[in-house]
């Protein structure tokens, strides 16, 4: 934790949001475990709802005093990419914590306040949501239009056979989207009890612990020796995938959302020879918020039940440990 | 050429074909370049046209006298596989020239006479078709399916924009495929003035002769800086998939039919920046026959137009020759 300057409108499509609530997310415990390094302290976290304080001359959508989801990272929504839905490609925008674009910082959100470019393109204000809903909408930042993506990504819709490799937020959020979607059956991946009953939760009819060849072999009894029409990866590991690859049927499809650490291989030949496609990516979650926020302000989905740890942002340090630990699913932060 | 025992009827299932029309497929290069080793003299050709002579006690469907296609594959067109669309993967079936299936040998189609299992899945008849029709009959053993199975694969539909990396038999097809499915801008890239030529009567609006990088940047240029839907790779080279990828734009979709040949990279990491995703393999023609077949018969395709250098079955070694040289597209044998 450190004092830093208040954000200042560096262009006048910017917005300043005070951050009402932001969360750890999976991707953050790389640099927090070394795995990326860190060279210097920098501003950090990417999901977060709050409420906007300023906006630049030439906003127009979006005013003082709206209370806005953030999607993790900025966007114009006018360019050919954002339009064709994949405004995570943005040909303007750009991310969290990582750039110093238009000559100003763009905060992470694990702060008090953010600058956001683009505000009109990236924000989506949700008029006076009852406190009870804020972790729910907080998910549509990142995490449930995430797993969101892997099941769009893999071609999940009614009927379809599903199965989701990971038990982290996404993971669950992944089951919870494959029943949203129609899903007829959802195999989630876990060993870990809490989890398993989430995803239980969320609508998966069957839970898998074992892992590699034992966990293939689990996987495809349950579908006549073959493999499931969808398989979710949600992890970002070589085993992961390979976990992933070897559970879809011939001619199922892998949806990938799992940040691809340590270089997972694509073993193209038995790819070719199973007809199994690869198709994921960083999720365009602002293109999915439009689709997704109807459902979170009815309650037909409840995402933010992977918040199973509430703290003050002084105490971020405590929620780290407690991922990372997988003491809890997923932390939510107050300023 | 050797003469050979003539087939036999080992299964119920079986029928015997007599061979009217075969050809020689990009993947026969293989062998014939000694890219793919060959210990001792083996029976080769998977497409062929024929006429049935002889059907085991458990065939139902196809008769004797059946002019029938066969698929470059065999398929009993029940188990799970055939029946998800897929029957390159059927449980039960196999390739030719390949196995010893049954207690017995499989030919290869570049020959007088057929041995087929699971004739009743396999083979599709065709009531006497007119003798002008024979080489677009021939296509939908293999290469018009193929070209079709890319286009499927990168979801090339009505509006979408597509490129085809390969100016081969297959690479044409799969114009005439994307065309027939509706794309609205289909850029062949061809730097053979036949090729080209029959590229555009098929269907391609834009030709690039560039490769490489110089290739990437004519594709994108045409796209707004961006690049195409979908890209259909129909070579199978660590080139031509490289080539593929990066004309494709955030969100598109790589359908890939082409052989994989000295182990092509998918670069994850790109394509998870990108949201690029890859889909294709064997083309299960089989399932594809029911939908092609009527526009071949109505003259709506004309897919045999690739074969541009027909010959005695007795004389393929220069039908080898020409394809290998690029002198001839593809070559019909009639033996």
């Amino acid at each position: 934790m450190d004092e830093v300057p208040d954000p200042r409108l560096a262009t006048g499509r910017d917005a300043i949001v005070r951050v009402v609530a932001a969360c750890v997310c999976g991707s953050d415990l790389w640099p927090y475990r070394g795995v990326t390094k860190t060279i210097e302290p920098k501003r950090i976290g990417h999901e977060f709802v709050g409420v906007v304080e300023r906006v630049g001359d030439d906003v127009q959508r979006i005013r003082v005093g709206d209370f806005v989801i953030a999607p993790f990272y900025d966007c114009d929504r006018t360019c050919a990419n954002c339009r064709n839905g994949f405004s995570t490609s943005c040909l303007h925008g750009g991310w969290w914590g990582d750039d110093d674009r238009d000559g100003a910082f763009a905060d992470g959100g694990q702060g008090e306040r953010v600058r956001v470019p683009h505000a009109d393109g990236s924000l989506t204000p949700v008029p006076d949501p009852a406190p009870e809903l804020i972790p729910h909408l907080l998910t549509l930042s990142d995490v449930m239009g995430t797993g969101h993506h892997a099941a769009v990504s893999a071609g999940v819709g009614p009927g379809k056979t599903v199965v989701v490799v990971g038990d982290g937020a996404v993971g669950l959020c992944a089951v919870l989207a494959s029943r949203r979607l129609g899903a007829e059956r959802i195999v989630a991946m876990s060993r870990h009890e809490a989890r398993q009953a989430l995803a239980r939760e969320f609508g998966a009819t069957d839970v898998v612990a074992e892992r590699g060849d034992e966990g293939v072999q689990a996987v495809r009894a349950r579908f006549d020796g073959s493999g499931a029409d969808c398989v979710l990866e949600c992890v970002g590991t070589k085993e992961s995938m390979d976990q992933a690859l070897r559970s879809a049927r011939p001619g199922g499809q892998v949806g990938y959302v799992g940040v691809p650490n340590g270089d997972p291989e694509l073993p193209v030949r038995r790819m070719f020879s199973t007809n199994v496609g690869v198709r994921g990516g960083v999720a365009p979650v602002r293109n999915y918020i439009d689709e997704l926020l109807p459902d979170v302000l009815s309650g037909a989905i409840q995402p933010g039940r992977v918040f199973d740890l509430e703290l003050p942002l002084a105490e971020a340090a405590e929620g780290y440990a407690a991922m990372d630990e997988r003491r809890a699913i997923k932390v939510l932060l107050r300023p």
